[in-house]
């Protein structure tokens, strides 16, 4: 059979930090699409633990052994960015019933923004399925076990970022 | 067979702005009920984007020609405000099971203010399911499309609001 | 203010048998409406406890205090039945989040049908939240107590069905 | 960049019959993946309404001017099928909440037995939401209207099974 | 301080076949009450794969070396075994969103028979969280791999009932 | 049988203020653990309506009469005040869909922490299924009801923070 044109796919997110349910996504779209763009997205409303230079490093560094993984970042929405670059999908982890409902909003109104763009759910496997970014700030705020939930060198950056709490 | 009592109904919100998905509902509720009165909730704790002035005019402006329908505003329990005005129907949009167990927490504790006065659901048409304010504002912000999802006076008005903005 | 013409809803199911759920339902929408048809929905692929006869004399007994509900009967698609009476108003009772999602789907199917009709959805007492028909049965098979959750004659019928089950 | 490895996936459903929901999900698959074989799943337990026959008949009628795909049928797990004729993945249209559990059980067992196949969902439009192969039999078996809800071949078939109902 | 009267608790399922999603509840269970009864629910509605006799034999075999475990049978309601077993406890497993509703019914009637028997929840392992013995058997059936699901004696048990798949 | 080893339960929570709700949880786990720690978790990030001393002062007048409580007050993590304590279990109250994906993120979290500790869902009475220390902050603060949702203490505390709003 001929084979398609190049496809690329965009995988979104605020990634503060990135963890291992995020890198599992990546190492399961990487396969699938010719090239996958894990993309910051900026923004400004929001007040993240870890500088923008800080997360595009941890992008950098958790994907580089990964196949066809860029990093970048964009500000606006994220249907623009993936046209600028001409990607075709939008990659979503799917972890729970709460997510679901908000996806289906999000990506709704993406298609509405750019319909030849379209959002594919992946999931994640069943030990990340309810782990999140803020829920790891949580644990490590308070001087507890993050090992195995993110990549070693980001298990150092919060370590860095909460010394020795007082309730430890 | 005799007719009952004329009944109305509230339909209460914040409607920063107001969508086609409320309007929907609005003009769903118009004729089982003898009045609709659609009321904005002035709510001191949030920060809208558009004024009370602002969001009275468009609440007018977009019901103007639905018959039985007026506009008002309150403070405090919608409950105490449908009592003041001889209302008997409090009228919710239902639109994703999100909301749904957030209404009943509200619907069980109006019940209990007011036994005299029930919540009644009606169903948007399914393309607005997933819609609301906020997702508006989000893609507004951004210079995305909300055509055919706000009336075009409030699709003027967003774009007033966000001028041009530099992420297109 | 003029008053609305004369509104009809049904409210249709199968009562197998009428729970005070049910009942709960239809008193809060009597004095919403002008007549409500409490309607037997025949579903010849079922396998009710109670015949058809059975079931319309428990709506009967059930409802016959409360003014403008009247006992019917259909089979079909119930939007057509509605039409033939004129009904504007179909009425269901919204109890939990799994039957939120069926209740869209139904009622997404039935305005395809006759967009004139809509579907208005009433939540029961928090006593009632989780009791269905189904439960009832079951719990009346093995001889179990369900006093406070059907109507004391459906109790009597319920009785007669299970006789002292050597369950107990 | 250098292109990936031809990338065939799977739709696999018992499609009695297929919806414009299902075809809605094949359009959106297709320019994604090399080829998407749309894959009948014999499952003796059910008692479908249509033959294996009409059913393949549908699925290449609805799907013969779509461009990369192909169709065919299996019986035992979808993952063995797969991995026969070298697809690694297997996509499935996420509708609602109550889908959303039931697969992701389905989508953790395939990975159990394949863990090279991996599953990727798709949203269908917001107009096929809550749209079911059961509830198309349910109102096509009264005589309800199932127009731009299935192929017009598909309705002709339904009509067909369903003469003229007497509940009409 | 002054110890508890001992508590007994029930552990109800159809158990057909135990899973290690079961096992881990159990395992759970077990520490926290002075004597934990996984009990077979006889339902005879049901057509099981596994006789009583082999569900008992399976529950004996994968529990005899958990301390203060014992195994039973009842019919009829389980609160009525509970109480003649002098347990103030039943425990359920909660997986997912749709378990959730479901359990929630069967707890409250539970209550209403017997108020003073409560029922406990426990999580099983996220690896467990979208298990089923519904999903074993299917998958069992069709030759698929089920190790590391079930206790290798249950494995051996379901080989028995399936040999050799002609899907394979 | 052998009794075993007595054992401690904590109830975590913000309790501000507590709810008749909790103190059904508090009720029901009495009877089935040795001792129950009541305890006020802490959290620096939010804005409390109640003092940390009012907020005790509530947790004890409401728990005085209730045998095996006790009440303390820990900041950090939750296993770790547990661990310090010798509880092995954590108790939690499930009221709804909503609550249960966010308390199995934190459960499966807090089993990755300390493994020996576990968690044990109570559901409250149907009464309080739908009720919040948020809900009754918002209808206190504007003058409604709350009577039966909260010890008549708590109520005249809410109504010193509160006095007659202008909304009323």
């Amino acid at each position: 059979m001929a084979q398609k044109q190049a496809i690329t796919a965009i995988y979104p997110g605020t990634f503060d930090p990135i963890t291992n349910g995020h890198l599992d996504i990546v190492k399961r779209a990487a396969p699938l699409f010719d090239k996958v763009i894990i993309t910051l997205a900026l923004n400004i409303d929001k007040d993240p633990l870890f500088s923008i230079e800080e997360r595009l490093e941890m992008l950098r560094r958790s994907t580089e052994d990964i196949e066809g993984v860029e990093v970048a970042q964009f500000s606006g929405l994220v249907v623009n960015f993936a046209s600028s670059r001409g990607a075709k999908v939008i990659i979503r982890g799917l972890r729970a019933v709460s997510d679901f409902e908000y996806e289906f909003q999000i990506a709704l109104m993406n298609r509405k923004q750019r319909p030849e763009i379209d959002t594919v759910y992946l999931m994640p496997d069943a030990r990340y399925t309810y782990l999140s970014s803020s829920i790891i700030k949580e644990v490590a705020r308070h001087g507890g076990e993050v090992r195995q939930l993110v990549p070693s060198f980001v298990m150092e950056m919060l370590m860095k970022k909460f010394p020795k709490s007082i309730s430890e």
